[in-house]
């Protein structure tokens, strides 16, 4: 707290973005971490987590995972950032068109949101068209054709950019009817992750229709595999779904922390790539590439899409009992490897930030707002250890009411 | 070159973005880097080179930094990414709102594109207007509304961004008079460091009419400072030429390598600082901010800018030298901290092309269409170096005509 009211004088907000307390657990710590390692992490006043965010995603293997950081630690010896790309860009790429098959190539950037944006203006570079479908309410990024905030925003930003509801294909239809020759693209995420709303899966022949109906009209399929690629499937979460797009974007669990996004696309657009313009002065990074490279084989001998799902499902399992012991009723939606919770009958958050902070103070990170992430650092008594926490504190609300 | 042909196949162009050797130094090596130390890095087929390009200003210190190293390596023991800011975060925007006078706040990105976006959606925010002045040219980064491509724009990208000519008061005037009213922001570094064209310094006076129309007419005052910030003044670009901004972008030299960029600001920007949604999965990345803060602090004790003052001084005064002893003759414009160098008749960028590539061969990497960086590294005994290498490339340059 008292470093949250230093910040506050020297920046706006104090914290802000997806780590800000006041969107997440207002008046709850941890606010600040002090240091991570595996499944667990540590905050400034000392006190230990059993994480369920993972870095927001970012963690896949664990925190601090051995041999993560020792191929980072060998190219680092050598350098990271140069004048030049260094051998591990064409082997990065090569590894990943190999795993993710209908991709053809590959580019790299940092953010989420260098590639979601570069990849609608490879969109518009190649089909000469300007709108763009999105799901309403998905998040893409903070640039301003995605961001979910308003500040700064103007009319231009989102002239072209048509939302339409998740699982909604009449709507996407009538959007496809009304803008006949006019779409470039759908961009969305293989299943709809929002914040502050629960998860929902894709209905039996939703991809199967978007895909047929983006052939027939000439619209590209961008996938935004940024949050949950590599955790439902290695080989890419559309093939979890069983769909195929032209493009798409990959970030967060890619480097297990290691600050390296991707996008890959069909062979038909390769000359569009190369008309649009991407760069940025730290995005050859060797050293974040090579950490990509020793995650991606980590993952796949980790098993991880069948290890995050199988304690997934017992964690979830474990906490909808605990909350019927103490006569809650809790809500899962989307993937056991992402849970998103909720209590069955609340329309607000606030008693979800209220068990959330109790979870905080037994020991336990849930996020009140936000799926969860689980890392091949989990093991099943790490699940048994949370639930135990989950169970301490739905006994405190109890007791609260 | 066979990396290149591998790359070839799963990268588009193989190479793309600033890095792009089609654009700098076509068929001429080096393409590929496999370690860099000091002020020198080695290709992958192991010729080394006297760098001067730096990786493109983000090395200010030079590569592999002992004390930045060991603080990187300090924290990374603790952990890089969390779910919230480390105790670092308010340290750096302290440190950065000390040194730098006119600013009261700071927030953390990874790009400079993430930072000159997101100012200029606060200047919207603040001002309740969409127009943004630029000056003709200059380079804010990839995103939309600012890349130098024209891949993937359209229309709306850019209706409400108008550009003028660097010292051109009277064209910035008449735009300030068309739009009164609607104009948010002027977005400007603070010397014109264009690719492909000589850089220009600021006419006498130039900021400080700038500055007293921006007032009058409550225009925000953006300094983009990613490529020139901490070389020419430790205390932000302005002090260098007297002016002060509403904002200020920082990136490049702010890490040595490490990835990371900041905005800093004004008080009364603090609110619609708050309301333009800003985050990243990374941005709270500790072990980048325990490396600039040990950055900011070597700096400041090379005293950087006056040693890549005197230096690059004495490197475009020992080219020139060697040049007319060759029978050419070089224009050198911008800051002899970050030189830019052409030959003085030649319109386009060819013979320049031909020796940079021959001055490769000698062992010295010179940029043949982007200024020069120049680090704490190099000494100069380096200096000498890189002259006699240029002087020998002069030599076969006169050879070949």
């Amino acid at each position: 707290m008292e470093l949250f009211r230093r910040a506050s004088k020297v920046i706006p907000g104090g914290i802000y973005g997806h780590a800000s307390p006041a969107a997440g657990l207002p008046n709850a710590f941890p606010y600040y971490a002090e240091r991570a390692k595996g499944c667990k992490y540590w905050d400034v006043d000392g006190r230990e987590y059993l994480d369920f965010m993972c870095g927001y995603g970012t963690i896949s293997l664990g925190y601090g995972h051995p041999a993560v950081e020792e191929a980072a630690a060998k190219q680092r010896e050598k350098g990271s950032i140069f004048n030049h790309p260094s051998a591990l860009m064409p082997e990065l790429a090569e590894t990943l068109t190999e795993l993710i098959e209908f991709a053809d190539w590959a580019v790299f950037g940092k953010n989420g949101s260098d590639m979601t944006t570069w990849a609608v203006q490879v969109a518009r570079e190649f089909t000469g068209r300007k709108k763009i479908l999105k799901i309403q309410g998905a998040y893409h990024g903070v640039d301003p054709w995605c961001t979910p905030g308003s500040g700064g925003i103007i009319e231009e930003d989102v002239a072209h950019i048509h939302p339409f509801p998740w699982n909604d294909l009449e709507a996407f239809q009538t959007l496809v009817a009304r803008y006949r020759g006019e779409v470039a693209a759908l961009i969305i995420t293989p299943f709809h992750h929002p914040s502050f709303g629960d998860s929902e899966m894709p209905e039996e022949d939703f991809f199967q229709q978007i895909e047929k109906v983006c052939r027939k009209e000439e619209i590209l399929l961008i996938l935004d595999d940024i949050r949950a690629g590599f955790r439902l499937a290695l080989e890419g979460s559309h093939t979890y779904f069983g769909f195929e797009p032209d493009i798409a974007c990959y970030c967060k669990a890619l480097g297990n922390g290691y600050n390296i996004s991707a996008t890959l696309g069909r062979e038909y657009l390769r000359v569009s790539a190369t008309k649009v313009f991407l760069t940025g002065s730290y995005w050859n990074d060797a050293v974040s590439m090579a950490a990509s490279l020793i995650c991606l084989r980590e993952m796949q001998s980790a098993k991880l899409p069948s290890h995050l799902e199988k304690l997934g499902r017992k964690l979830i399992k474990g906490i909808g009992n605990e909350a019927l012991g103490h006569g809650f009723k809790m809500r899962f939606s989307g993937p056991p490897a992402m849970p998103f919770m909720r209590f069955a009958d609340e329309k607000n958050f606030f008693q979800l930030q209220r068990f959330c902070a109790l979870a905080a103070t037994e020991g336990v990170f849930l996020h009140p707002h936000h799926n969860w992430f689980l890392s091949a650092a989990h093991t099943a008594i790490d699940i048994d250890h949370a639930i135990e926490a989950a169970s301490r504190a739905f006994a405190l609300l109890a007791k609260e009411q």
